[in-house]
């Protein structure tokens, strides 16, 4: 996980939460007090955030000591402990929130993630995400998705070329946007095409498309596309995957699957912080 | 919706997704082009974040023409279409994904928090939100919360006072606890205590507390807490009430359900822009 | 004192007084010199800004030592020393004026709310700042006012309701400001109402008003204001209290009184940084 | 003024006073609502800030209308009106705080500069200000101080060179800094140094300081210093001169004379924002 | 040019070429006054920045008036005029330094580049650029090195793989590199490999890699390297070619050369503001 | 150097650089890889830029080491090892191009200016730059100046006074420029003047200019010039000195030459660093 933006992140995610100031907490618990906390999962998942929860308490009170019991991307079972954080109470109490709901969450998506790549098992197929993160938190939520065993799709507009129907329209058609990509765009890039049909599976591949993805196409259709790939492009297949059932579409023997739901659509993992 | 800090967030959400630039439009798409799109619900919903689209596409590009067709809360069906875009066709493909992820997740908050609302509907009981809000998005998911008919709890650590069990243990009692914060805390807060038991209740009751929070409880055991209470102060029911039946919990009486999955549990809607 | 946003406004600060650099210090005196500062009250003053300086200290450079002798909220006599700094004579020299700086503002602050608050003890009134905070250093205004015993009115119009003549004429009239308000605001908030008039007291408890401010009455308005309401809500009086005599208010039997003139017409306290 | 950091100024100062929401504005006021509110110097003043204020409002609603009925500068008698502003009512009242706090302490900056140049009219004696500022207001401090007749002293320590006592030992004295200085910084500076003894002056002049800052002496030994250079440096009397005759100072000749209290013990005009 | 983070850019070079005023200015020159300016080529050069410059004026004074006689891209003989600046002369003088700062660099980036490109033409290699730009510019920097017909490498360490001679050390081999940041790295991005002899090229070749840079060959061993490598991966030239004869390394059959001179050792362009 | 703004200098210019994750190097370097790095010169220069190179490494992971072995200004021959860093590979890897870049930018103008000084050596003339320097590094650039031996001229419009020929005309004159500087500007800084001929001399001198700037004027007008002026103001040559023959320009007797081309058309020193 590259860090040097998330102290901003963290920063700004402590100011929103803290405001002015924890008023119950400075009203009513003496300074020197100090805590111990246990993190505790109140049920299964896959751990996710570790060095993120460390590194709120480092910039809520420097003071503080932050114990991972566990590691990122292990299984953690309901009720057992897996990092602990102790100190002046004061800070503990200010910054469990932001810490809480950030773990909560990346944990939330690697669980999911774990489950979405275990259904896909024993193939040759990745899951990976999409740009359909939550805005602020992107390097966060696909560091999560990697925690689950899944890969990285685009991290956004410039680190990856993806030409969608928008793009072939505007453009004049498929073979058009791709010539025009590949005049343009650093040489260090791969060039993905979007299709819905079998005749632009053909045309993105004529046109020399490294990537094809396959979007809202019926498994039938899918395996179809890839047999005439027949590897001379990847191939990926994309379009509300995460209603759809992931195996049979990994059988269909596409490269990859993108998930949009692993990020958009999350249920946060139920941790509790408890002293003692 | 207040809008002074929207700004450095959108700017901070358009810069994380487009990076050093979106390659695939600029290479492809001629910056004469111009486009009209069409914001359409591919499934029921709370309409909810019209304003931040139109600001998204505003600080993507000044001369972009953002149209709203229905307001903020409005029940929007599957299929309809609820805005519009216009104008330069890079421009929008480059701050389309920002806009439909804040609306998505805003509209998903804004349709959970109505079926809440319609489940308690009937009784006295206002449903409320938490501090379980994804960092750095808190303004919007709450003002999302409201838009969906629900109400605010406290929005930070500053402009409330919530006293719980850790804040109890280090004050030496609720008593103490509430006796400290009312020396210290601004006369213009008032004071909640979480209660776990009915003993606490009437201690918190006998302290002068503003409101009591009844903390995973049964609901008898909270239909005789409201009425120990007696109006004498407000009432919340809490703790992990996104899995409870909320109509039970209402008909206890108590004043408030606050509901943390609301916003740390968000199933995004389902919307598209589709060019025409 | 919440310190997670002081850093950025000592930072400001700091570059707001160096510039491109200390030009005179860096001309002429080495690198290597080593100096040792003493911090001298010039008057009788209720000390209040050690923490800041000792972080504006830190923040020019990590190495330079700073300790405090006294505390804040203590009363130092002309002449007394109550801090100290040794280290890099250039590091010393180039943030000496903004640990003065502040300091000088924030004991005059405190120094003057504790003659405010000499001047009503042993009634039960309690004094209170305002929002007439200099801008970008509230938090440390309203940290002096509690340091000279003080306490806080909100912090900022998200904290605390507080209804005024503006809003009563749009909202058309007292009861129907405060309904809407306890209709949208968070319930964790007292409603407090500015009257002006005995009539306005009485229409704001029939309209279960938290808080009533008297405002620009005279001592015996007032008095009469407090033994209407007769406890059933929290009193404060306002409107030039810093040229009133706060004792003559505070028997009035008024709960509150908020004076601007604590932060808003501030005599810096005489403070002087000399090596030896 | 230079306004090129000024909307980062105002755009913190408002996020500082209005927090996540202005709860009792948008609870009893609807959005269509508009208002005319008039600004009332409610005692004589040197008008400042208008710019400023104007400029708050326009960052908080763009389409408020401030207008200016005089200019910075000019004399405004009690209850006269000088400025207005109109439009959405829920905007005015949102902006009016942070407008006010900086107008109200600019126009005490500049009405204080007025009645010190007064002080000194008819002499060749220039009143100026010195570093003894708010943190993060010196721009604007030092704008009033102009607009009330002043003249200002270095911005920062970057910008003009002023060796003092601690300079004077480090280098191993007057000679010895001046020359170091020379050597090292720019040459568009002149140099100052500070001194307390007529030997002190001499040995300045020797050294071919460009100013000479009479530090704490009494108006005779002044006069003498004054005689002495004839000219051959600028001179500028400094220390405490908030509480000395400035117009017996001028009159021992010196060219400035620097005073601290100008801004940093300001006492704010009273001004009110009236709607009608 | 993607804009989304030029504002920011622009605002901190006006501030740090502005500090708090420009004095000069501001001194001698009436608010009122208006001036007309002509940017002049006192040189040969391919323009670049035009919009930069625009912005700029726009970013000190919003009512300047900017226009553009030329574009970017186009020859600008020694003597022609290609842009004029008209409005407040203050406003003017203030912006006029950070323009032409600007617009000097970023046209001898464009100027250089086209020479590069024109001693290559006729061969089907491209000239690109590398990540050794200004820091804070590099953006600008591509983006005039695209004005001069040049392409882009990666942007930065995270829209691009190039695995270095560490990285293949610390991995164990190229083959176990390539393997690895195939399993890492998103499946879209190409992955290019540093080779320094004919046995890293074979082994690249064999591992799958997509592009193959050549590093500090001689052109003799390039031209066997890309006889050998035949169009399986593409092929980049680099190592100070910013002192090398590019047709001659052009016309080893290469498809890319990098040089890093094109953006680290830059002869601005000579350009001037005339007032008339 | 003044570093308190460098943090920010270098943090934006590692995110630049590194973007969302060095991708490379996380794929295939192990997180516990260990390297030593050694700074090699690559032809001969003066040394600028440790202080930062070392910032930039602990910004980017606090437990690297890095050891200057040479000092700033010191000559560095070919083949010269003068710094060295070790620690986490990965994290060296990805500072690496930042500590870089920047190193070899302030090595090439410190190298470049004491070329410039040498040439001018056993002349009274001081070598100084403009304010022609790269926007966002004008603190370093300037610093490398005086590390290669040259001086600085004014950082910004605020810390110099200089008035042009625009100044000049909008004024009515010299005389009456100089004038209306006197009057507004702050008395700590020295008035200069830009003329062309040896009449505007004369006019500047009558007037009181502190220093005159003799703006492209050929060697002889220049040594006239000198003759007149005769010790009553400081002189500067000026205009594209960084064409001019420094030697025969300094013989003329002027103070100062500036030198725009010191900042504006750098080449970069060639630098490496090395693993072993």
């Amino acid at each position: 996980m590259n860090t040097l933006g998330l102290d901003a992140l963290l920063a700004a995610a402590l100011q929103e939460d803290v405001g002015t100031g924890d008023i119950t907490t400075e009203s009513c618990i003496p300074p020197e007090a100090v805590s111990h906390g246990r993190f505790l999962a109140k049920e299964d998942l896959v751990l996710c955030g570790l060095d993120v929860a460390k590194r709120v308490f480092e910039l809520t009170d420097p003071t503080l000591s932050f114990t991972a019991l566990r590691r990122d991307g292990e299984l953690v079972k309901k009720g057992e402990c897996f990092a602990e954080v102790s100190g002046c109470s004061r800070s503990i109490l200010t910054g469990e929130r932001v810490a809480l709901n950030l773990m909560q969450r990346m944990s939330g998506i690697a669980t999911r993630t774990a489950q979405a790549v275990s259904a896909v098992s024993g193939t040759k197929t990745r899951i990976v995400d999409t740009r359909k993160s939550t805005p602020g938190l992107r390097v966060l939520e696909k560091y999560a998705v990697r925690v689950g065993g899944g890969g990285n799709h685009r991290f956004n507009l410039s680190d990856g070329v993806l030409i969608k129907d928008n793009h072939i329209s505007a453009a004049g058609g498929i073979r058009e946007a791709i010539a025009a990509v590949r005049q343009n765009a650093p040489h260090t890039l791969r060039i993905e095409v979007e299709t819905e049909t079998l005749e632009q599976v053909d045309e993105a591949l004529e046109s020399g498309a490294d990537i094809i993805m396959l979007d809202n196409m019926d498994n039938e259709t899918m395996r179809i596309a890839v047999q005439r790939i027949a590897g001379r492009a990847l191939t990926e297949a994309s379009g509300n995957m995460g209603e759809r059932d992931l195996r049979a579409v990994a059988e269909t023997g596409v490269d990859f699957i993108s998930v949009g739901a692993l990020t958009h659509s999350v249920r946060s993992s139920d941790i509790s912080l408890k002293f003692n």
